[in-house]
């Protein structure tokens, strides 16, 4: 395609349609133009399906629903995600079918069906307290086409809810692992499962906790081979990098 | 594959080929031996071609040829990972066709032949000095039967460099990033390419960046979506990750 | 009485008083309901007296009012830690005879009587401002159903108050050692006393305190042999693993 | 001219129009007031048209409506810092001419027309939450004299819209680069353009971006030649370096 | 005891048998060579078979081997902790009964018989890399009089060998964690079995484990009740405190 | 005197006029009463006009008072330290003559007359943020019993203002520098003065400031010999250490 | 130019002397390569007298002595930082006019004269230790076609030192302050000149000074507006900023 | 004095006996000489016994034997501290006065008498491992011309040592605490005795001491009023310190 818009400026310039000047204004700017829309097309996600991504984190109502109304005229799917209540309540008088989910603090907008599909992405997570973060991963999955189950409340401290839970996680493709405090729960699930296993620490904890230092690192340093990592809370991180491997 | 042996069991047991006594032993010890079996299964690797991985840190020579001895008579394919000169003179000693990649400091023994496949893992690097953990990436994805491509030398200072080599990065099915000082490239590949990434930050570098610490948080942190991290200088628990999503 | 079972089972296959398949069935839950069964036993603790432990933090009071009432239910004994005042009013208004300590912010359900046992546990603290880990740690060792004794204000900078109450302390099974700032009561606690020690840094201090990383890094450097630590603030593992100690 | 009033003085007390006594007394003084009035002039600015700077962070309005007053009574431009919407409403209740940047936190007084010259210094900024550090800068380097061009959502992640920019970029004399987050930014500009850089790594971010210190790290180990790096947020202060390159 | 001996001394002043001027200097020493007495008691250990204990880290072979001199003559055990070979040649020349473990760098002297108690102390540890600590550990139960149990390459990353072993360790009295890298061993332990888990972290591992502050941070934020900790690499220190439990 | 006191006691012994068990009891008491009266003696300070001292931070306001009232009744001249107006107000209603420092968040009662000595502190602040910490040092100075100078706003970015106040400086006994943000302020002053400086970082700043970490480590790291530091805005212990150095 | 050669091969088209195809594969490689050029234009530095630069450090003397070889043959003037004296003996046994400076750990080769200009980099160093970043700073300069001026020795504990070479820094066009320690000499300096400032902190100290990290704090919260701050020990980076200031 | 020197220059140009030009020129010298003088007065200390101070890290046994060589011709005593055994070979071949200090490698020459004054400041140390700074801090004493005293060895975990030299350490008029570890000597000290109180943290210790760090934020945190702190190590700079408050 690249090489066809190419060669029919080649083409015109060697029948004279246009001028040599002209022609080399033009491909001075194709490049990067060109480069901008590859880059947009995967970021962007006109490929059907796939939703724009809005981090709300220090944007006000206003500006959140601003690019909403501007997306939403494209006829784009939505996942916005860190949203409050009141970022909410600001999207949904705008656009109605707007879904708000107040654990994962996330809203979508004309997701499609949930997927039908065998394959799904486990999301298995330690305690209670990790369930915002289980809540986004959750959500942005889903908002990118794909399945997830979840696997909840197996932390290490009681190794036996996990292990009645194996035969679900190992049936997965792509394994999300949530854990706050020590984190370790992610390597005992590395030791058990043969597959693309996803660290997410989480914040939860206290003291040396380090507000989820200790668990990021745990995760860093597991001596279970091919975990990897994403940062601190970091939900949406994980899932993309999960869809990106379902999509393969 | 579990559930029949058991149910052999119990048929021996209902049959009378074994008594109660010997039964309820054999019971005891088969769920660890079992998932025992699962995880030597991955871990340890008995299917076709996959290594048996040593890592050499910290063990002298004795112990790694030890260890490799017993390996190979057991006609297992292997991995040492961290090996010092000294540690690869006393096994090739004992094992003639060894092969050290002395810049990843890596052994392979056994090793079946480089796979021929289509897809590939694409290594790509900043720098020159991120070559020791760019080799140890590589040696690991052959080692467990991938093919892997080096995309050296195209760290951001000199961004066309990377623009020169982006075609090759984008037919990659896995892309892991190597770099250290501030390790921005894994943010710009991944604001390039729409394909798994694993970012291996390197103890590459002076002053501030505190033996990969800068780089570390660069990647945690990256801005692309999608982009997950492993420990400073792995670069064999990047290989071993992608490989598993190489193998779905 | 695990093998009992087994055999029992095993006896049904035998007779034909249960399938093979049923038989099966069954087994394979055993290993990990059994190896939970344990875990429970423990930590959920259905022996007579302990409590089950219900950390607040993070929790709304509709979550752990939840939690309490399955609990009362099945007449289990109740200690929850981290507990605001609102949680308490809310968990009051259901089980009229919970009772609130506000200073350790504990909640506790059916306690058993205080133990009259000779031996204790020692609760020794540097200063007032200690005195909220104190209380939760003191709490904690009742619910746990031993005895505890607090000795408080005999913070190192007037060592005297300290001698004035050795004698109590090195009556004590085992001490608990619970400071701030920079956290030295443990090693001169540890230099005087021939008892296992248990030091929990608090976050009592400001500047370089560093929200107890002094207290905590002076306790595990400490000169006197045999101090072992907790998280910062932790009142309820220090008096955990006293009342573990207690129990042998 | 120091040498001179020195001269003139020795003078002075040669021809006996000045005692010994008084001239040693003058001389005492003059050295530090001399020096002083020499850091007066370009700290304090008499120059034609350079602003005081009053940096508001923990001033009370009243201290901050003082300050101004006494300046605006000497006819002195103006910029504070950090300036909260309470500061201005107390300010601009005084002094009806003052401007609020409420972004960037700036209050302007008696600013002098914007710089009409040909050169100027680019603020270019990853993301659209590094505005309010992007709006404190420009207001400094126009308070300063100088104009500046905003170019701002050109982070990393789409590296398209960083080169559709590179041309305005590039006509710069002094670049400022504002970057949350991982802060790759810096060193992509580095490589691109050869003209002074001045990094200002923001707070944006979450996890392990530390409040700011995954970009103040990146940027301080930038692989590209020649960024400078100012404080985490410090707007004002890689301006005010911008403007003194400028003046050159 | 000590009352009595204040009374006697105050019914020899009573008596007249000892002068006021007498009785005053011997009570102006009575306090703390009393206090000081107490304190050797426990420390100096000249209780039967208690070691001295030497900390030869930093000390020269000349040094330990006149500490040890003057304890051989007074005819005590000695245990003598991270002693280099060079450290144990000295001494062996000076008392050829000395006895020194390489991989645990302990020398022991005068040591008693191993203790045939049935409890001892489980020495449970992640990997092989974890040896030395483990050594110090082992050696210093046994010089303190008790029995201890190695449980070794048991690391979470292959949870059934864990597993296999789980009987020994649940027979143990108290339980010593010996892990580096990520150190989860601590929280899996600790929610497998009821007994008081002293953990070490250890300095094993690279990049982010940062010399053992993962390990210990993991510990420490140990999600699993009743888990305490000791410094890093102190093998010394767990094991000492385990046998403060064992002596109770 | 202490000698004294023991041999009036024995020679009450020793005439009848008291019994051996009265003796007995009362010399138990002796070394830790009579150890605890000299501390006291130095830190509650019951010699003339020595303030009694409260660390109001986490206490309230009834505890606060009730500390007061026990004081003052005993006739002690009082000095709180981070006392909220909250707080004052409390007192003041107890306790007329109260006095507030509301920018030092100091209250003094009973305190004795301003010294009219020749000797005094100076406190040598670097910006007007400073204040508070000086304020609360200058406070204590005085109710200590000495004499106090105040030099602020000499910080090194103009350093002619710092050289204008040297002579008062250089005519201190001891010199307290206080300075946050980078506090080259106190290296500066101990090139200049050839007196005891105790140099207190301040939490002013931001950034990479990190509350006042930076300027502590600069004062640490002064390359003028002599400077002592104390914990970031601890002005009273800065003043305390003054005193006793005044006190000399 | 670029322009000339993209019109060039459009005419080449337009005249039929290639073919479309033809051109179409050269200008698809165009766009990188022609921004290769120019990013290489101003790193690698065609233009007159600006040199290649090799950062040696974990390079090899072959590594190095072949690119060396590599450049010498096409002319390039070099600038070789962090060279041991075995790579310079390497370097100039292939070499012969290459020079070495061992302090800064510097080889030049075909540098050009020393710039008489009037303007030039003043390099400001607190003590003798900083010597080797000064170095490195002032061959750096020097290579890159400037001036430069070195003023080492002037620290702050002796501030008398600084002012009497203050007449030199003044005349300086752009000022490099390296200081190690508390590098409290960056504000000071900042305090007295009105031209941009550049700061590097040095690994000189010990103990709080943590390798630089005090200095480098100091430098980036600096009270004296304008300073810009390089990663520890980077005197090529500063000097590399100078330069790109002096050549606007 | 200073006064009195101008006033005489100012008579000479008055009187004609030297120009106006003459005296400008020595009076634009005369400040910063004359600053100069009295900062060289303190640290150069040409008064009598006060040695010149050479810290010989970094420099090599030329550089160092080049100063004292210098410094010797001019008459002045000397400490040199950092010194290695290497350095002190050169110097005394070229000074055979010289005497060394080798675990506090320190070198005098031309050391005055040791002081025989009452007034003492006693070096307090925790453990033997500390004995290299207490030999560093005990050479600046004396050789700033104090007498010192060592109590060594007292460190909390046996705190009956320290009760037993608490006499002694009562009768100093500055008390210098050395302690590494976990630091608790400083605070224990503080509250027993009522003296100016300079804390020196050691790098002594492993693991979670960090080089020094767990003991510095001890000090730093003292719950004894009163302490103030020097850098890790650095007994040099409390020995100075304490020079500067015992010449008071």
């Amino acid at each position: 395609m690249n090489t066809l818009e190419i060669k029919a400026l080649l083409e015109a310039v060697a029948n004279g349609n246009i001028s040599v000047d002209e022609g080399a204004k033009e491909l001075e700017m194709l490049p990067f133009s060109d480069l901008g829309y590859a880059v947009i097309d995967h970021h962007r996600a006109h490929r059907t399906g796939h939703p724009e991504v809005i981090y709300c984190e220090g944007k006000t109502s206003e500006q959140v629903t601003g690019i909403v109304q501007h997306m939403v005229e494209k006829g784009v799917n939505i996942l916005a995600t860190r949203a409050s209540q009141d970022v909410f309540n600001a999207v949904v008088d705008q656009c109605p079918s707007a879904r708000y989910n107040p654990l994962g603090r996330t809203i979508t907008i004309n997701s499609h069906d949930v997927s039908s599909s065998e394959d799904f992405v486990a999301i298995v997570a330690a305690g209670t307290s990790d369930l915002p973060v289980v809540e986004e991963a959750y959500e942005t999955v889903m908002a990118l086409g794909f399945r997830a189950e979840k696997i909840v409340d197996v932390g290490v401290a009681g190794i036996h809810r996990l292990f009645a839970r194996l035969d679900t996680i190992r049936k997965a493709k792509v394994i999300i692992v949530v854990a706050g405090m020590e984190g370790a729960l992610a390597s005992v699930v590395g030791g058990l499962v043969d597959k693309p296993i996803i660290a997410v620490p989480t914040s939860v904890g206290y003291g040396a906790s380090f507000g989820g230092i200790s668990a990021l690192l745990t995760m860093l340093n597991s001596c279970s081979s091919g975990v990897t990592v994403v940062n601190i809370d970091n939900g949406f991180g994980a899932a993309f990098a999960a869809a990106q491997i379902m999509r393969l």
